[in-house]
């Protein structure tokens, strides 16, 4: 078991049966209560089951379009039922979605109770656990209510992934090839030797991820400055998710990171400024690993009323975190909207001209 | 234009023409978004209308019944309809209500804009604007889901109150006897001498009042320790409270509040705390602010479930605030059942023998 020094909270890495008991223990919970998705109801909880002992575990349903404030009412009500108290501790079983929903629930219940993540997903080992965002999407908008508050501890455990799905783990990779690009060479490195997905090594990856998600937050917890890096890929990335949920394609939301990440990193070079042979290797990295799935990239038209609501947007410009080689990004930059227009089209036009790896499917 | 030296946030009082303006242009708000309720459109909004200017106003049903997530839901889609971004600004126009409610609602939009309260009762005024409680109430279970986050500003003007009902007034001032007692024999003093409600010097009694609730909670602003002496009163009267709205009997809040601090008063009086000179004079000066409006107080056992549900409960138990003497308040005092239980049918009853002070209406 490792223990990576964050000022955010405490992040362990290892097997939940190497610590997790006395670190429980020692949160002195009053009541301790899971929270689960329905997969990981079946496929995580009988693992924690051997290792810890929980008052109560509340299920939600599994999947981004629950996420929302009807499942955290719902979550609230068994909180009640269950007799939480504010020395009781929430512990979210799951991936991001229960990660973010999850901890927005605890962290408003009673104002406020301790709460911790066992993430079990790519996403939320890499990314959603770590950094204290919470909340909910409203009305097809992402992560429009909630809040930010650490956790009390996460604890990755790299065993979950085994029963994850490959599109899932695909997903949860885009998160760490954007922490490469905007933050770490040496991750870079490491992302660009692997060759199948089966062959990623995971412990090496996470002791390269963790620092570069913990490092940014720390330095900006309130996402004022330096964080809106984290941004890279998610301007674009969270219009394509918003958009299509609203149109039930279900996209997952790495699928939708990467699409981002290729029309910013687009637009990065358009602007001068990523060099072309950096963003021609973004590209082959990020095509080797968001798979063969096809897809079908809407008209810009389609995208624009939510890429124009984006939370990013402030005092009605949209400021764009763009990567400035690997390694670095720059943030809160203003881009003109033809330049935006002719990075998706390029993208789109891709997808026209490369059947298969960007193909149509309409 | 006075204002309050206090690290919680700024406190202005004064005639809101007397420099509201400039307050709110410091704030530099790409939106300024206005959350009043029915009463406050009509009495309120137009006075705001002549000093500032406000993009949008969203208005919310009056009442204790309407504090709720749905309600939260509907100020966050206005939120999203008026346009707000992350540095838009919420003004919250109105009763505790507004305040804790329209404050939540900003706090957790886009995980938390800007907001500022513009109080226009006694109790918005006095207590509920100051020290950052935020929140709504969930199945009936009173600010169950909330947080902890101060305002930009407090701007109290007492000309709000010329049109404010007077049992609003009596109500509100429930929660300045309970700061004289726990914390200002000054203010103590100052409240023994009113003789008539209309009479109520406010400018010298907000002057007095302000301080002590600031104070309390600047030396605990998360309410772990001291900051536990402000529920006095408010464990027993929750209870009322909670009970109250779920058989539809609208008691008031101050109401409630008086009523549970006659009870934990002779609960203090009972278990030593508090001298039987001082838990007259309490006795006293709150039957004579509170009105004599008639109520029934239902028996123990109706109440008890809400009791027991409090959220003070720690741990199973309920730790209760007492006075030990004018100005004077313990916390996280446990209490004997059958102490409880007596106290509460010493004060019913009281209302038994006493007819119209505390008279049974039934």
């Amino acid at each position: 078991m490792k223990i990576f020094p964050s000022s955010l909270c405490d992040i362990y890495e290892g097997s939940i049966s190497s610590g997790l008991k006395k670190v429980i223990t020692d949160l002195n919970a009053s009541r301790l209560i899971i929270i689960a998705d329905e997969n990981t109801l079946v496929h995580c909880i009988p693992k924690l089951k051997n290792v810890i002992d929980a008052d109560y575990i509340i299920t939600t349903k599994s999947g981004e379009h629950h996420k929302n404030l009807d499942s955290c009412k719902a979550i609230w009500s068994k909180m009640i039922e269950a007799g939480a108290d504010r020395d009781s501790v929430v512990l979210n079983v799951g991936g991001g979605v229960v990660c973010d929903m999850g901890g927005f629930s605890a962290a408003c219940f009673q104002r406020g109770i301790q709460f911790a993540h066992i993430p079990t997903t790519v996403l939320a080992m890499a990314d959603a656990a770590i950094g204290g965002k919470l909340g909910v999407d409203h009305e097809g908008f992402k992560n429009y209510i909630g809040l930010i508050r650490n956790p009390a501890f996460v604890w990755i455990d790299k065993s979950f992934l085994e029963t994850l799905a490959r599109t899932e783990i695909i997903s949860g990779l885009a998160e760490i090839v954007k922490h490469a690009i905007i933050g770490s060479r040496n991750l870079w490195q490491l992302l660009s030797e692997v060759q199948e997905i089966d062959d990623i090594p995971w412990d090496k990856v996470f002791e390269l991820n963790i620092p570069v998600k913990a490092g940014i937050v720390e330095k900006d917890p309130e996402d004022k400055g330096q964080r809106k890096m984290l941004n890279f890929g998610h301007t674009i990335g969270h219009a394509l998710e918003s958009y299509s949920l609203s149109v039930n394609q279900h996209l997952t939301h790495g699928q939708c990171i990467y699409l981002g990440m290729l029309i910013e990193s687009k637009i990065s070079a358009t602007t001068g400024r990523l060099k072309n042979v950096d963003f021609e290797a973004i590209v082959d990295v990020i095509d080797r690993f968001r798979g063969p799935e096809k897809f079908s990239l809407p008209d810009f038209e389609k995208v624009k009323p939510w890429l124009l609501g984006d939370k990013k947007k402030s005092k009605g410009k949209i400021g764009y975190s763009l990567p400035e080689g690997i390694g670095s990004c720059a943030w809160d930059i203003m881009v003109e909207d033809y330049i935006v227009i002719e990075s998706y089209e390029w993208l789109q036009a891709q997808a026209k001209s490369v059947p298969f790896r960007l193909s149509v499917d309409e």
